[in-house]
């Protein structure tokens, strides 16, 4: 019909491309081409369907081809993407006088004129856009109880009449030009355009149609769905949804589409149907298999022990099952590494680090806020940090609530399962330490009151939780839950294993974890990485004991007393860096000087002041003067990082003397020569590293000296001033390597503090200001510019120079990209988010290495 | 003498440059060659000086010719810049036997007889440094009551024998030899070398030294300097010091350096002396300043009627007497404008703009703190802003002193005449509403103890002070002093008028105010600028009144209430920028839409907070819960600016309704067609500037439908944050200023909040880890390159594009200059300000064109 190429049998040779003919097409014709049981028909391309859509069905066209008299036919969408959804499928169309009195030969009278009349009110209400109750109504009243069939079919077609307005149209070439012109009119309407303009399909969005054969003897066949291995795990198994009933007059059940629900049952469905027809599908399964490269999960219609394949579409499957499956089509041989590297969104790698809410699950959601660190767990709620450590003594699981945290808590912070707090953000005390801690925690629920005096939370809709109700904390999506919803644990198995030393090979970007602590050290190693770019040193010194010694030597009075409160510090600091250097076994490790304003370790409250106060044998005022001496009015832009190494130098003198002399004790005892990387936060000025470098230098020289024991070092900087990055020439004389520290240069080059950002960043990223929120992804234009400008400049300056990226960029796949291409030497992140890091960075060494392939053989097909 | 140059007559034809011969040997030089009576004598070279420095005087040198037997010389020093101070006087060199006989026929024996030993004495303290006081008590032994001239003769020269262990040198050329050793050996002294190092001077600073004949008679002679105009108004005048009494043995007086203390009665004391010598000294001065082309200050000894010149040094002279100076110098043809202009450091205006501490006086300064706003202003203390406004009515002065202020006391901060605060900083709220009132203003006094319940303020001394007490504040030394101590009044007088018009004629870049008020934009006109630069409409809002329909309008619970607080607020913005656009006639004026955090408009004080809860009929708990929810961690990186724009963009529609309002009154009233600038603050993306643009667009269309009457308008950008500097090229595509935001830009290219660099600013400018501090001086390497950067990135994309400067850099030479250089438009600046920023875009000017005419010349000369 029509012009050439426009509309095609489903059997042909030459591939039916998607962008031709759509996704459905595509599949049913290489389903086909694999001998499988399909049905026949053709397939109408996009063209073809704009072209109805914008001049209608010419007269002229011969439609016969497509219609068979006496066959029943179905029409199906075939979008170019299935993502973009369809109008439902129109079955039996063909149906008419003829065919119901073949129906009742084959079936029976009853059963033929039911099949008949559904079709007449499907065709009055898809068709004609009639009101669907209203038909039934009309039938209804004219199809008594005790009805025979011929007076059923008869008040059917009265029905039609009274309600259209002409006689029901029994010419199948008429009701296949009215069933695909409905289905195009669908597929144009606004309500199908905004939903899957929702999906991200383009304005041009092209449909497909196909007109297909309807199996003999549907109307006893039965429907349904089946994939050869778990959702969940990977593993192998026969999992999907089989309707045991038949699929009767309708032609078609419900739907297939939702799997959430698995009948894992279903091979004993299929053995207690027939003993056959579970390895025929299995058979099928391997045939679909090894035709797609990729495990598919089948659509499917049994009659009798005859089982039709309708469609098959990738098998579902979670993110662990998404590597078993990648693994298993890699050692069959079936996909390149490089194909299964791709199979894998690298974010989706979160989901296997950390326990999640089961998404089939409905969880009574009570409140959100920010997503300050992911994972989610339950537990009972308790309110003070004591409390959370009772708890943990009795190996109870319980969420710390608190309206915010401060470094008080940080021991309840240790022993709770999740952490909740009214207020804060991306940035407060709760959130940093809780991602340091991979402790599950939403900060900022605004909604929620807290009341530590009545040990109470209010919720929004007026239900008040109690010390010991259970709560579930979701810090992946920044929910607050009641009660005990179903959790997904993390699962690092075999695949995950074999997946990620594949992604190893791929990548050239290093991949480094901010690890604070021995613990998260071990943590990093287990998870794997190339090294430790990050450790944040005033982690270890509000650890439960040491900050009270870091609080005298804040407020100490004289010198002397400085030097007291410093030398009890070295020892504690000393056996942390031998700890994680010997968990490190001389992979790198780069240790940053003390970065936050000295008043964020003081306490608050006033009990914990007057404590402090006894402590130091100081009168309360005093203590109080000083700490309200030390508040500022932007702490972000205070006095912290390098500016205290330019005030107190004595601390960054004795952190310097704890790194090198754990040097020298590693060596002694393990024999591992090791390098520490030294880095100054919050530069601004040459001149700041220059008088950081020589103390550093002069502190190497006596631990060399008093040890007998040589050993290197490098000192660098932590580039989180736009300063620091236009100055990155001249402080690359000085450093030897640049680690960007992207979350306070994002804030700095935006002029926007996190933590008060996410009053308007949803608003910001909705009306596309913010493409995304720079503080996920790496901007771009302004702050990548920025990196760029400063890597050009730094290794101008010195060749050798090492760059790494050290903000939470560093677990962000996009921004990974980017570093790549800038070709920085390594990013750094929470070891939880490092499998991120290491495949966003394999992937992008692939897509490099095609670019460049591609670049060279245009290169070479040009000369 | 020794080689060709390196010794001349000071009578010489040919000048003594003073980079060869000092500084004083050139002056006296040239008082010679005008035929003044002037001492005569020979200079030695710094060469020679370095020589004998290096190697001693060698035996064979002939220092005959400087010394004529019998003549008696003095030594003077003359360093290549008199500012580097240098070794004292020597006189009576050649004092011997045969002049002692000499004198003693001439003045007597007695007279002669204290000369001489008075020289025996200085040989042995200055040249042979022997203590003084044990050679006062030898000689004093030996030298009793009634003693006789010979015997007083011998016991000196016993004196000098006993405690120098040989005879005192007769020879006159070994007295000369030794006193030029010891003046050479003083200058290369350590105090000395550490003196004027502090003064600027070079690690090779060169010493010229001068061996001059003694006034005849100079026993009898008086010493004195003189001017002929006043020091702090430039008046016509004579001023200087006059010894009454005479010179006396020691041939010198303590000292004529310090002019502080001006005798102007000099005039009757010459009268008293000799009626001639006024006349004669005054001719004198016109000689000198015809020569100098300078207005001078002469050193003279009077010896009779005879007047010798001993040395000129320009007059001593205020700011205000510089400028009467320049103007009589140009008038009188002897120097050029240019000159002029460069003969006034652009700083130093600041003096004749404002009140300020008189240098004389010596104040009792109780207390330091942050420079927040220049100027200095006495009254009384009051603790409240309820208690200003009641001293105003009373037509009192009054100091408003505070812990801080806040919105609330901006009433009483205009009724005040200084402002004191105990916490703050350089963008406190005292000290931004201060500068833009221009109050004299200290804040963060942290020594003083501000208590408002008991009206004290506690001083470090100790003492208290009370309610009514006198207080002066000077807010450019940032100093509290207890009292009233002389203050110096500001006077803009003929000679400041034409020195400014000079000043604009030369310069090219235009120099805009700050003014967000129409007192300020009067004053602005009055002290000539070309416009206005910034009006920041927050400034408006918090006038007195205004503030509850401000809070009315951040707490409204609907977009009607909100509404209704619009609407109440556009007729009071309207009405202040009709005022502002008649003061400016046309000129530009370039307003910012809303800027601060909303937050800052709100009540902190718990009373307050009851009030706007009452006006509001909301109860407390809400207001105060709203109030917390606005609160932020870093208001500097908050909800402010354009994003206020984007979030409740209502705000600024109104701002636009009310400008175009205004401009099409102004019109209708005045006929002014005006252009009015409005400048979209915070901005980091161009999306923000075009959402904005297409709602103003909006706005100007409706106001002119509305009043059909048409209008111009331009929009544009202030540059505040990296990225808006980054994106320039984008930006200006839609903007058609940039006006750079120089404070938030160094803030965020530092990473360092202004109000809490305080703490550490001047640790870091002293160990040069900053240059200058960099809220200043603009940072050339950051700050001034991100400039450069978006100046050249927003030409490209618009050539017509307008650049600006509006921080409170725009009132910095350096920063001027700068801005001059990377062809800005203007800056703008406080109006107190606006004269410096003229004077120093002048002279950048001339500087400009010197350079360019320098390489021009270099240029033709090399083809």
């Amino acid at each position: 019909m029509i012009r050439s190429g426009l509309i095609r049998e489903l059997s042909a040779k030459a591939a039916l491309r998607p962008e031709e003919f759509g996704q459905k097409a595509h599949t049913i014709n290489r389903l086909h081409g694999a001998d499988l049981p399909v049905p026949e028909g053709f397939a109408l391309s996009v063209t073809a369907v704009r072209e109805i859509a914008d001049t209608g069905i010419r007269e002229d066209w011969d439609l016969s081809p497509l219609i068979a008299p006496g066959r029943l036919k179905a029409i199906r969408s075939s979008p170019v993407s299935r993502s973009w959804g369809g109008p439902e499928t129109l079955v039996n169309i063909g149906m008419n006088r003829q065919v119901l009195a073949d129906l009742s030969r084959k079936l029976g009278k009853g059963v033929a004129a039911e099949a008949f009349c559904h079709f007449v009110q499907e065709y009055a209400v898809s068709i004609r856009r009639q009101d669907a109750e209203t038909f039934r109504a009309i039938a209804r009243d004219s199809a008594k109880i005790g009805i025979q069939p011929e007076q059923l079919v008869a008040s059917c077609l009265e029905a039609y009449r009274a309600l259209v307005g002409e006689e029901f149209p029994e010419d199948p070439a008429e009701q296949l030009r009215n069933g695909l012109k409905s289905m195009i009119a669908a597929w144009d309407g606004t309500s199908a355009r905004i939903l899957r303009s929702a999906r991200g399909a383009p304005a041009d969005a092209g449909l497909g149609l196909i007109v297909q054969d309807m199996v003999p003897g549907y109307v006893s066949a039965r429907q349904g769905s089946v994939q050869f291995l778990s959702p969940l795990s990977g593993e192998d198994g026969v999992f999907g949804r089989f309707l045991p009933e038949r699929l009767g007059s309708a032609g078609r059940s419900s739907t297939s589409e939702n799997l959430d629900a698995v009948d894992d049952q279903l091979a004993s469905a299929f053995d207690a149907s027939s003993p056959v027809i579970g390895n025929m599908l299995s058979e099928y399964g391997l045939i679909a298999r090894r035709t797609f490269h990729d495990e598919m999960r089948l659509d499917f219609l049994l009659d009798g022990e005859t089982a039709w394949i309708l469609d098959a579409v990738p098998a579902e499957r979670s993110t662990r099952a998404k590597l078993a499956i990648a693994v298993g089509l890699v050692d069959d041989g079936l996909v390149s590494r490089q194909d299964a590297l791709f199979s894998v969104d690298p974010l989706d790698l979160n989901d296997v680090m950390l326990a999640q809410l089961d998404p089939r699950g409905q969880p009574d959601v009570v409140a959100t806020g920010v997503a300050a660190s992911p994972g989610a767990a339950t537990g009972q709620i308790v309110f003070s940090a004591m409390a959370a450590q009772a708890m943990k003594s009795r190996e109870q699981e319980c969420v710390l609530v608190r309206v915010e945290t401060s470094p008080e808590d940080v021991r309840g912070m240790y022993s709770a399962s999740a952490i909740l707090t009214e207020k804060g953000g991306m940035t407060s005390h709760a959130a940093v330490v809780a991602r340091g801690l991979g402790v599950p925690c939403v900060t900022g629920a605004t909604a929620v009151h807290v009341d530590a005096r009545t040990r109470t939370v209010t919720i929004p809709d007026g239900r008040v939780l109690r010390e010991g109700d259970v709560m579930t904390v979701d810090g992946t999506g920044g929910r607050v839950v009641a009660g005990a919803p179903g959790l997904v644990e993390p699962v690092l198995d075999g695949a995950f294993g074999v997946f990620m030393s594949w992604a190893d090979e791929a990548r050239t970007l290093g991949v480094r974890a901010n690890s604070d602590t021995a613990l998260e050290a071990s943590l990093a190693r287990e998870i794997g990485v190339d090294g430790i770019g990050l450790v944040r040193t005033e982690h270890m010194v509000i650890e439960p004991g040491r900050l009270t010694l870091m609080r005298e030597l804040i407020l100490a009075q004289t010198p002397t007393d400085r030097q007291v409160a410093l030398e009890r510090l070295l020892p504690m600091q000393r056996a942390d860096f031998i700890e994680i250097f010997r968990i490190m076994q001389g992979l790198p490790v780069c240790i940053r000087l003390l970065d936050p304003p000295l008043h964020e370790f003081l306490p608050t409250s006033r009990g914990a002041i007057e404590r402090l106060a006894e402590a130091m044998a100081l009168p309360v005022s005093r203590v109080s003067e000083r700490i309200d001496d030390l508040a500022e009015f932007n702490p972000m832009l205070g006095l912290r990082g390098v500016r205290l190494g330019m005030t107190v130098p004595e601390v960054y003198d004795m952190q310097a003397r704890a790194i090198f002399e754990a040097a020298v004790a590693v060596r002694r005892k393990d024999g591992t020569v090791l390098a520490p990387e030294i880095m100054v936060p919050l530069v601004s000025t040459t001149m700041e590293v220059e008088i950081v470098k020589s103390r550093v230098n002069a502190v190497a020289a006596a631990v060399r000296a008093e040890s007998d024991c040589d050993f290197g070092y490098a000192l660098g900087v932590m580039v989180e001033t736009p300063r620091a990055a236009f100055r990155a020439g001249k402080i690359s004389e000085v450093a030897e390597f640049l680690s960007f520290g992207t979350n306070d240069l994002t804030q700095m080059v935006f002029g926007l503090s996190r933590d008060d950002a996410g009053r308007f960043m949803r608003e910001y990223v909705q009306q596309g200001i913010y493409e995304e929120d720079p503080f996920q992804t790496l901007d771009p234009e302004g702050v990548g510019e920025m990196l760029l400008l400063a890597a050009e400049r730094g290794r101008s300056a010195r060749p050798a120079l090492v760059l790494g990226l050290c903000g939470e960029h560093g677990g962000d796949p996009k921004s990974i990209a980017f570093c790549h291409r800038a070709g920085f030497d390594y990013v750094s992140c929470s070891p939880y988010r490092a499998p991120v890091a290491r495949l966003a960075a394999a992937q992008e060494a692939l897509r490099d290495a095609m670019r460049r392939r591609d670049a060279s053989s245009e290169g070479s097909g040009g000369e």
